[in-house]
């Protein structure tokens, strides 16, 4: 393989027809190749995961934007969110908008908000449909959902739109507590497994301004959020393929989520960035997933 | 079954928790007894499309706004276009956005436009990759997206946010017109074989304002839309399942697509709607698949 950089793993995505650049950054299209990897991903996650009883759901890549003001999410995460915007003017200013599209000009004024916005991270549509007591032993969902992060950026591995697998954990501290770990090794064991030098570290998330930096240093003393890493756009600073955040009672009290003895219930949430273990795989076995370690195919191609 | 209305479709769905209901309307959860109908119905069409060569292509939900700029939505759909916002303030805005939401104020004037939009219909992120000459013959191409359309609506087939599976051909009128009408047939046949009363019609898009009633006259005069419709919230007025467009040079001219010989391409677009698929199934055979007819069964879990 060539160096490890957002450029070489870019260059060679697009001169294997991987990815489909567009002239936004972060936003590109995947063929047919790219997407066969991402499904026999998700289906080794599905495999590890069979025994544990997880309810399956999916939501679409819109979300409420109620939940998105309960969640906390723009107290954190301000400038990653986005919002979805409409037209909802009458003839005379439709008359308007396609004149200042025709010239080039701004048209943001003749939008208005709606009342939904984009999936921020896979597990935020859930909470809502927690409330409530929880069944002995909490719940554990499974879902797969395109989640948003305005951030553009020319790493490959940053996108704005992109999948995440994600598990949630619903119920007493301990049971959360134990799953979230339990998932790390498995995290770690799934990865390895796939011929990745895989590591896990604690982490934290990029939380807005002055203030953030006081919060991200909290989250990473009280270990509350893990990574499993791999080089991917480069080797000294490897790529977060998996997370884990244990949120103690930051969903289940806005959200009204009990257990079944009518505490707070605490959540867990371990998400797969199902584009980047598919880069990983990529940058490490190379371009041509027909010429990858027989030890790799027979794992993903059973 | 009870009487066809949205009302118990909805009613129905959610009953047997098929459905998860939000408080916007048009955005919901699916259970995975609904997606894994959902796939089937995905895998009945590849195996329909199997010896046409399509080349397979995946574009994430959001698209470039130049995109949209470029492809006329604005000027005949502007009231179904979702754009995203972002916030980029500083940290009093910071403290501004969070005060507002702690108090249920309005917050959309801390919102800035972003380069990207919500992908409108599943075909829009394909055009800008088709430019340029096309090989002899044509491509076609086949892709499954999310598209937004703001609409909300308490009918459970008329979402904000859901999946299109759309196959687009560009090449010669010819070509294009030939490859619409047999996909017609395929479209009806294989509905029909799904024990659905299907039944094809000329149609036209809910073109906006005054001027729109005259486009939706003429493009329903020219044939250039047929729909393949299918009673699932009133047997008067049955539900388009599917949709086949001729966009003659709507989409050639814009983005720079010639055919082998330098002429402007010409394009159309099939698309199936894949909740509306299921929702159709769900109504016509009852809640529980595993109660369909045998018939039914058989096509969908060969």
């Amino acid at each position: 393989m060539s160096e490890y950089s957002a450029k070489s793993l870019h260059d060679g995505l697009v001169a294997h027809g991987l990815i489909l650049p567009t002239t936004v950054q972060g936003v590109f299209g995947r063929s047919a190749v790219f997407e066969d990897v991402l499904q026999r991903v998700a289906d080794l996650i599905t495999r590890m995961a069979k025994d544990d009883g997880a309810e399956v759901m999916l939501f679409p890549p819109v979300l409420e934007r109620k939940t998105l003001e309960r969640s906390g999410y723009l107290e954190s995460f301000p400038h990653l969110a986005g919002s979805v915007f409409s037209f909802t003017g009458d003839d005379a200013q439709h008359k308007e908008l396609c004149s200042r599209v025709h010239h080039g000009e701004p048209w943001a004024d003749l939008q208005s908000m709606t009342d939904v916005v984009l999936i921020p991270a896979a597990c935020y549509p859930l909470y809502p449909h927690l409330a409530g007591r929880l069944p002995k032993g909490g719940r554990t969902v499974d879902m797969q959902h395109w989640v948003f992060r305005h951030e553009p950026s020319p790493e490959p591995t940053r996108m704005q739109s992109f999948r995440v697998r994600e598990f949630v954990r619903a119920g007493s501290p301990e049971e959360v507590v134990a799953w979230r770990d339990l998932w790390l090794e498995r995290g770690l064991g799934m990865l390895r497994k796939l011929g990745l030098p895989a590591e896990a570290d604690t982490a934290s998330d990029p939380f807005f301004g002055r203030g953030g930096r006081m919060l991200a240093a909290g989250q990473r003393e009280a270990k509350l959020k893990f990574e499993v890493l791999v080089p991917v756009i480069s080797r000294e600073n490897p790529t977060a393929l998996c997370s884990f955040n244990y949120h103690q009672d930051h969903f289940g009290q806005p959200f009204g989520i009990q257990t079944e003895d009518g505490k707070v219930a605490h959540t867990a949430c371990l998400g797969f960035g199902m584009e980047r273990v598919v880069m990983a795989l990529f940058r490490t076995h190379g371009y041509v997933p027909v010429e990858w370690p027989r030890a790799v195919r027979e794992v993903l191609w059973p």
